[in-house]
């Protein structure tokens, strides 16, 4: 399968995982201002959510761009990761909705998990790739394939102790989430301009 | 990352956001008919919502197809106004139901401050582009270039115009977010045939 | 504005206003067995907007195939045709489910007003770029041109006429549209086969 | 109609119908920690129907990469199969709701028979486009061709057997749809990698 029709498909879940969670938005009651006021954590969540989705979704076009072509091992294992992609809008919500209430542990463990495994997933995905150049371009440079190699190490384990924090601590963790997104954005404002 | 990936990215975006619109219909009691006719608020804020996310991306388009490349902070600056994008839904909807209760001030509020916050990002991603012209083809023409610049310029003038007139009539307010719909159709409708 | 980028959007409306269709579907109440019988109209309604959306998508790329360019007015209209495309899964669901209750004429009025206008828009569409040739490839063949104006001429005076009859009769009108489909299928599996 | 845009058209259904899949959890009461355990039967039934799409988004680009053109019979079963494959989200959640309740029997006979119409059609489709090799490219090995025919017929045949079970045991029945997902994982694994 020629690898633009896999940057298709992956685009098209990565963009209506992105836009789903638009539907993660509720209010009832009165008065209505005060309620937009109320759903604060929802706000925070859909920001996190959209902006670490739009994040993975760069990292994925990384990878693709160092590929020549995919095999079918490649397909599943990436089959597999959209499926955690486009299970974000579910954790998503149940963070907006469970901040401050008793099921807030739970919920920060369920976003935990997802992340943490949508990252270990990431990993696999380009570690089967670049393991022996395996479907690499004859043309990757091999010192930008091992600089992306361990830039993508720190994924997971960034992601899994904000998910053991919530066992301490939920509202840290969600904390947490948040600031990996922050950092990125930051991060790419202030190095990632051209010059 | 080439800019026809960002297309994809940001096409898939504006056409889920348009069509999830669609989501905020609702009827329910007797007789059909009447509570057809009485959710009209409901296809006038489908109307402009749908015609508005149309024009915003016709006029993404109209950047896109003036930048060379892209990096990483133009894709962070996307992300943002993709969020913002994918947003419009929620907004919508509290207008289309709130636009006869007390809750019509905070809905016309938050319709208002989703778009012009999203006409401020917009100028922000295209100002970026074009200073210094930093991410332009090398044929674009200049003087074209500062066209785009002073009419992106207007989006968040009357947008933010609108909002604070929420304040005292939201009723204008909402008309006024038609108004700048209509207008825009109108104005192609007369200025953009091929002759 | 590159046509190629005309067809994206568009088709990724028109893909998911046909996916959005499914969520037209509920069950509620015992046994599961006997409900999912029970709503049968829900699966003929599926169907038959499904087969419609796809016929129309179809069509829509007959156009886009003949055209050398687009202009702003070209664009505007076509995000006129896509908002009514978006709009389809709601009478859809009027229809699945009011289809043997009172609201079975109002339900009826709603799609056929939606499919008459949809129909009316497209012929608006083609009429303006093929009039004068103005956006049509140079070697657009006229008679080619001239046949699918005399064609497309058809869908409005169906889908009116259809839409009219549900005064009379809802479950005329919606059998007609369901015979509409149905005969687009026949007429496809007849003539359309690669000798 | 070039066949790029048979693919474009596809790709949305296919991503669009797995990341609605999302739409089908939904927790209530508490705590939260347990209700999340609880409907295990949701996650499995995701996964199983997310990879499930991922495997057929893959055979259908196996079929579309041996096809030169496609003429109108094949874009009417096309269709017709995408409508099949838009409605799996409705099937999952009624076996994930239903699969510990009386309705056991009547959900895991509708995902069958979803399944089963879905590989019948497809069989319909490839067999059309190969048939006295009508569609194909001319540099089509038939070999190849008569190996994907060879391997698609058995689709149809498990599913239909999965289906049966139904009436005597859901739960294998259930079991089995997962199984087939799973074989397909594991035979990718094994067999999928590029050496």
């Amino acid at each position: 399968m020629p690898k633009n029709r896999v940057e298709a498909f992956s685009d098209g879940i990565f963009a209506f995982a992105a836009t789903l969670l638009i539907l993660n938005f509720a209010v009832s009651g009165h008065p209505l201002g005060q309620q937009l006021v109320g759903i604060w954590p929802s706000y925070v969540a859909y920001a996190v959510s959209f902006i670490t989705i739009g994040i993975i979704w760069t990292n994925h076009h990384t990878v693709m761009h160092q590929l020549a072509h995919v095999d079918r091992f490649f397909l599943m294992v990436n089959v597999l990761f959209l499926m955690l992609i486009a299970f974000i809008p579910f954790p998503t919500r149940l963070l907006a909705l469970n901040l401050q209430s008793e099921g807030a542990e739970a919920a920060a463990l369920a976003y935990g998990v997802t992340l943490t495994s949508t990252a270990i997933l990431f990993n696999v995905l380009w570690r089967y790739s670049a393991s022996g150049r395996r479907l690499l371009r004859h043309d990757a440079d091999q010192e930008v394939v091992d600089g992306i190699t361990r830039s993508y190490i720190i994924g997971p384990i960034v992601y899994f102790a904000a998910t053991l924090i919530a066992l301490v601590s939920p509202i840290v963790s969600a904390g947490l989430y948040a600031a990996i997104a922050v950092f990125y954005v930051l991060e790419s404002s202030i190095f990632g301009r051209r010059s």
